[in-house]
Formats: structure tokens, sequence, C-alpha cells
């Protein structure tokens, strides 16, 4: 049985955490979840660390919406450092899904935003630990998480580079 | 008994140790606070560390107030990036308690919200030592320290999806 | 027999990854492959550092895709910084191709860009595990990785400094 | 007997040292100083983690003064990133005085500014080391080194808000 | 017998290391030269561990020139946060030579500016590991690597505060 942390704040403004172990138990089973909310983005970093060490997660999903303004810019960026850290630490992956409220031109597009976005990195999350050829078969191919998918680049004959 | 370290700065221009160790009395019992001052805000870190190791402390506040001026903010950076450092190594919590001197229009709101947000913070920082059950059931609620809560973003039926 | 790794994205709209092996190939024999792909570049570092330690890995090609947007520089830069982690802590190169979206004019020069820039940082992967030397001859030439070289600075006699 | 480092450099455009020395010895005895001199502020952190292991210095102050342009206020952020590094690994102190060659507006002004923030920074290096009551004395009242206090943020009775 | 590093890249336009080493001999004996030459600047900052760890280097001349674009600025923040990284690593100097490719009107100026600043920073390199008090002489005096030095700032009596 593996374990799947997932870290949520209540400074966002969607709970992002429900999308992300609902749209986990609908993709497959073999896991367990634990949760663990904090308080703004900052402190995700080392809850993680304590999912990893304490709770013994396999994976962990870090779920922020970062605030508009420049400062809240900067705890985003230094928040991503510390998911960094710990994912190097503990070699194993998080998956940060930061939804940055700006993204969104109203209340109902950040809604739809971050539950999708949650939703598809939720699928990425249990591909990383349970079907790493998914990820592989759909490498170049331009995924996005929430709004639409970009695609490959294409060359001038209209045909994508894959080989 | 736990240990609840606070840490300040002469370069503040406002006392925020005493609202947070007010604030942190009317909370609740079962911890004593620990306080170190130190001149500005990248002196914080070491101090953070200092506390856990020496002092034993269980969580720390980190108390700071940023200058305006683009060197202070790159201060500020510098600062979260060691705090955020400290926290991995101890795999303990601080809660970075920053109020920007120009995110307030003069100094009596200066006054306000540096005591108002450390206030608020207090409450966490006591909830995460505590009462973790009480943060996740705010989970996504839009919470903010110091000026007013945002709220959850809301569907086009005007309910939240929190499910 | 050497372990040449390329961790490659989702995420991005090439498939840098076929580029470079096809390259590799070209170039010499005496190593296999090991492939990982990830969904974005902030999940690269993690997979270098398992590569080198659970799959022995000796040099790492890391394969992305920065978006055009100012979140997309900031996690390209998480992920820089992360790569640059991972290569102290191993004591190994990890030759970073990253291809901005915003580099090229339209889908087919981005097309293009990617299979170039990842065709000769593969030929510089190979240099730097089989023959060093040739990096040393080429050193202060001005080499580019996709769009043209710049090639060596000239005097004023229109030699350049080469001693 | 304590030891008090002190880091300066070939690079700043005042003997910022001396005016450090100077007023270390007018504050008080119990200390000796070791001297390291270095070319640039980004050479400054190594110099602090030798005076700390091989010279046994129980604190440090870090001279310094970046020049005017992007890539000096980079070099600054870098250096402040490896001495706050350095702080954390060793679980000590480094006040950093640093002095933007363009915080003054000519060269009498930063003589001056860069005497003045060094002594007050001396100031603040003795009593960390020696009387850290003095420090929790000042919390919070706005004392900056250089130019003029700020002072703290008054309520609208006009009275601060200290405790 | 020392040991003196030099990592130059096959990026930068000018061959730097030739005049480190030309420099570094004419300046003094007692030392041997270990070259390692890498793509880009990113690339150096595990050279200048490979070559402390393996080739058992004293101190490293770290030669590199970083591009005009905003990618580029990126890129040598990034190579000189791991610069440091190694430097508090192994508590041995690395003297980063970086010529921003854009600092130089021309090529000419930049081939004049490369081996310039090269071949002082060469001196200094000697002399922290031979002579470092030829650097405490020169504290505070305002020098610069390539362009002209500025010298130290005057009082209002037109004499400098050196004590």
């Amino acid at each position: 049985m593996k374990k799947i942390g997932i870290v949520d704040t209540t400074f966002a403004r969607y709970d992002m955490a429900s999308s992300a172990s609902d749209e986990l138990y609908s993709t497959g089973t073999g896991f367990t979840v634990v949760r663990y909310t904090v308080p703004g983005i900052k402190d995700i970093p080392v809850a993680c660390k304590i999912l990893f060490e304490d709770y013994e997660c396999d994976i962990i999903m870090a779920l922020g919406m970062p605030g508009p303004m420049p400062v809240d810019k900067m705890s985003a960026q230094i928040a991503s450092t510390g998911i960094m850290e710990v994912q190097l630490e503990e070699k194993r992956h998080i998956i940060e899904v930061f939804v940055h409220e700006d993204e969104a031109k109203d209340d109902k597009e950040l809604a739809w935003l971050s539950d999708k976005r949650t939703r598809e990195h939720a699928i990425n999350t249990y591909n990383l630990l349970f079907d790493p050829e998914k990820l592989t078969a759909n490498a170049g191919t331009g995924l996005r998480q929430g709004f639409d998918d970009k695609g490959p680049a294409m060359d001038s004959n209209g045909y994508s580079h894959r080989h």
C-alpha cells in the first residue's frame, strides 16, 4: 500500500485538496491519502518533509494559491525553492500545484482552474507512482494542467518531430 | 510543556513580539515563550536555529518589518530563504510574520496592521502546535492575516466548490 | 559501459529526448541510455538524482521547454537551481538543455531549435564523458547551441587573442 | 576572551574595517579582532567560514560596498545568500554591513555613511556577543544603521503600541 | 607545490584561460595549473568541485562570459550561486571572473576587457594563496578588475578616511 501526501493551505480560496483526493480515488487504487493543512505556501515545504519522514509518504501533492501582489510572487518562489530542496533531500517527487490568483479573470474561473489543474496533476501524481510509462508515452506533446494543452510544435510539413 | 520561540528585530517600527505573546497567552496554555531580538531581518534565521537547537523550541514566530526600498525587498527574500532552510533542517515550523512598511498608507495603519497580522499568526502558530485539525477545517477558505479575509472563490451558482 | 541519463517532460512541445538519443548514438559507442519522463521542468531535478543514485548514470541530459509567462521563467530558475544542486551533490555533470518557448518566432522554428540545440548538447555530453580534450580545444571560441555560433571576439588587428 | 572577525574587500571605496575595529574597541573589552581582506563581496562568505572554523571567531562583521550596476546588485544578493548559509552552518551571527555605492549622493556622503553604518553595526555586534538584553530593550523601535532612525510607528492617540 | 585550477567555457568568446595562466606564471612560482573546460557557465560549479576534490586544487579561477539576454543573466546568477556553494563546501576560494558580453561596446573592447579583468583577478588569486597581506594593504581602496579603479571615497577635506 502506497501513501500519497496532500499539503494544502488556509490561504487558498479553493479547496484543492478535495479535488485532489477525489481525482486520485477515481484514477486507481493501492494507496492511502494523508492530508496536512498549513496557513500559507511558505509553510508547505516543512509540512512535506514531515509527511515524507514521519508519515512515510511516497509522493506528495503540494497545493497552493499564490496571491497577485509582488510579495506573493516572492513567497511563491521561496516556497518552490523549499519544495525543490525537500524533493532532493528525500529523493521523492513533490508535484507542485500552484494556481496564481491572477491567472483567472474572475472567481468563477479561479474555481474552475483550481479544480481542473489539481485533477490533472493528481493523474500525473498517480502515474509517477504507479505507471511512469504513461508519462514517457506523452513526452514532448505540450501537455498543460488547467488551461488547454498546447500540443506539439509542428515542422514545415505539418508533422511533429516525434521520432 | 511546549516552547514557542519569538524572534524580533530592532529595525521594525512596532513591537510585534508583545502582540505575539499577548495573543498566544490569550489563546491557550501549555507552553512557555522564549524571545530573541536581533538587529534586522537577515539576522533572524540563525536566531531561529539557536532557539530550536539550544533552547529546544517546538515552533517559532519570526517577526520582521522589511523597509520599502528595493534593497529591503532583497533582504526580505534572503531572510525568507534562510527561514525556509532552518525549517527544513529542523523539521519544525517557523511562522514568518513580515509586515512590509509600504503595505500601510501611514504610521497608524502600519501599527494596526502589525498588531493584527501578528495576532492572527499567533493563533496559526498555536493551532499548528496544539490543534492542527482547526487548520484543516479552514483549508481553501481564503484566510488572510492582517487585511480582510478574501473568502473562497465561488462557482457560477454562487456556491463555493468546497466538497 | 557508461550510462547516460535523459530526463524530459510532457510539458515540452517537442520530443527532445529522441533528438538526444539519436545524436548520442550517431556520435559514438560505449554507453547505454536511460530515460525518465516527468510532467514539468520543476520535476526534473529529483528525477536526475534518482537516475544518478538508483540507475548509476554517469552524466545526464536535462531536456525542458519553459513557457513564455513570467511564472514559467520563475519555474525555469527554480529547476536550474535544483539541477545545480544535484550536480554538486553527485559530483557529476547535468547538461541542461532548455529551449524557451519564446526564443522561436513560430512553431516551425521552435521544432528546429529544439532539435538542433539538443543535438549540439548531446555532443557536448558525449565529449564531457569520453573526450574532454575536444572541449578544451574549443575553449573561448564562442560556441552556441541552437542558433549560430558567435565566434571569438577579435582584437584591433583582426586576430583573436587565442594564445 | 572572545574573537570578533572582520571581513572586508579591496573593492570597497572606504576602509570600513578601521571604523569597525575602532568602534568595537571604544565600546568594550573582552575580545580580540581578526581581519581577512578579500577582493570583492562574493569572496566574503568563504572567508567568514574560514574565520569561524580555522580562527575560532565567535561573531563576524562582513563589510562590503556593492557597486551601482544591476550586475553588482546580483553579486550582493549572491554574497548575502552565502553569508546566510555560513551563519546557519556555523550557528553563529554574521552582521552584514553593506553600503550600496548608490545610496549616497556623492563621495563625501558615501564616506560618512560607510563610517556611520559600520560603527552602529559594530555596537550591534558587540551587544549580540556580550549584552543581548540591550537589543531586546530596543525591539520594534525602528532603529536604522547609517541614515536617521525611523522610530516606532504611532497609533491614533500619538502613542506607540509598545506594550 | 600548490595547485591552481582554471575552469573555462566553449561559450566564451575569448580565451580567458590563456590570459589567466600567462599572468599567474608572470606573477610568481610555487604552483601548477590544472585546466578544465566546460560548455557553458552553468557547467562551471561541478567542474570546480571536481578540481578541488579529485585534482586537489587549492584555489580556482572560474572564467565565464555570460551573454546579453535575460536568460543569460539568469544563467549567470545560477552559476554564481553554485560557485558560492562549492566554495562553502570546500572552504576554499573560487575567484569568479565573469565578463558580461554587454559590458563592452564592441568585440575589440570585449577582448581587451576579458584579458585585463582576467589578469587582474589572476593576481588576486595569487595573493589569496601566497600573499594575503597585499590584499589587506589595499582594503577599501576601490580597486576594480577590468575598467579603471574607482579609488577611495574622499571626505570633505579631500582626504580619504583610511585610518
